[in-house]
């Protein structure tokens, strides 16, 4: 795959798998405000997601549009992180939540917004003027998330025994994967290799870890390859009912 | 719909989606004996919506083999319990058993497999002898399940106090979805309403439980409509992942 559009589908992708998680919460959430704050964020990143996808198709050249590139391609076709595609709980908790655990969601959340937020700083700059015009509206959208989702963590790492456990064994779940968000290289002109965030994502994630009093855990030499299309058992189901309606009605609009 | 034909699949689709649920516990059954077991059901399930399926395509006369009314099929087009379509685990359990919880897994699998036993009893003297035929093969798969699931039942009921308690639990949660049991309608020289299973069902299913020490729930006015199409929220997301292939692949075969 030509280096450019495989960068522009790693961050589409990213985005609009990670828009399908949050859209999971849609109904279930804790508190009314917060239902509405992980739609909407989910709707935000479902439309960063539409902006690339378009612009991959453009790159591509073969006629694929953003419902094309969504909603039919294979599991090995996509380009993005595993973090984002595992479930929003991982042991499904005993407490009636249906199998979402909002500690895990939080933190996702949080390392993602501070990561795109990076990001789209950097492709603003992009001699891609598409990609930097996409960079720049979706810079305002992912400044609030970060700052949302910032929030909450230090809201429940710094409030009860209860809710700062959860959230330390929400990190230490995720922490492994969060590698990954320095995992792709850069294509000249375009954008920056993602290793290049990783001085300032760290700097940031350590402020807010000591804000929320939650342990940085050990680091850990697992590499998840989610960005070259090797995914994890979730990713699967997770496209089988995404990608239901397209597949059963080809070509179907509203 | 043909009124034949509805009987047919009420029964066919109630033996694919159990199929599928059993299904889900292959390679995560707590030992290797069961795995095999669960396995080995869900195939012997798996082959009676077969054979049901097929004559269900005959029956229809519009071509459809089944494949086509397994695969092919929308959600309020599935004549199955709603029983059958409830994930393995109702309140997902804390002990890293990924949503499966055997306890209930092996109640419904009893009950389902004592009611299946008369009706494919009854079933070997239906006039329609494609359906009769297929009832006497299947007869002696479901006799082995239930004698399978029964001693499971007890070993457990009868157990700790925490398998006891699990098991009470399961009872408890699937207990006003049995009375869909005891629907359907029959179809004179086809097969009996499923009412005058009944009586049968409730005698065995009480010594059952008295040997597993098991109470019997309160009776609940609940009336689930599975076998009229009438689905609960879980079953689009369970044909989602079972229809993806040949959704995917229109037509493709092994």
């Amino acid at each position: 795959m030509d280096a450019k559009l495989n960068y522009v589908l790693q961050l589409a992708d990213t985005c609009l798998i990670h828009a399908q998680r949050l859209g999971e919460w849609c109904g279930h959430a804790p508190v009314l405000e917060e239902d509405l704050a992980l739609s909407n964020m989910a709707l935000d990143l479902l439309g960063q997601a539409r902006a690339l996808l378009t612009h991959a198709g453009q790159l591509e050249g073969a006629g694929r549009d953003e419902d094309q590139l969504a909603f039919l391609r294979e599991e090995r076709d996509y380009r993005n992180l595993v973090l984002v595609e595992l479930p929003n709980a991982a042991a499904s908790p005993s407490d009636g939540s249906g199998g979402r655990d909002f500690a895990l969601t939080t933190l996702r959340n949080a390392a993602l917004s501070v990561w795109l937020e990076l990001l789209y700083e950097r492709l603003q700059a992009s001699a891609d003027a598409e990609l930097a015009g996409i960079a720049a509206k979706s810079l305002k959208e992912v400044r609030y998330h970060r700052q949302h989702s910032s929030d909450w963590v230090v809201r429940l790492g710094d409030g009860t025994g209860e809710s700062k456990a959860r959230m330390q064994a929400a990190l230490n779940l995720l922490w492994p994967y969060l590698n990954e968000l320095f995992a792709a290289e850069g294509v000249d002109g375009v954008g920056p290799a993602w290793r290049e965030l990783e001085p300032d994502w760290r700097a940031r994630w350590a402020t807010l870890m000591q804000e929320a009093g939650l342990n940085l855990p050990r680091d850990s030499a697992m590499q998840p390859q989610g960005h070259l299309g090797i995914h994890s058992e979730h990713l699967g189901h997770l496209l089988a009912t995404m990608q239901y309606l397209q597949r059963a009605y080809p070509g179907g609009a509203w």
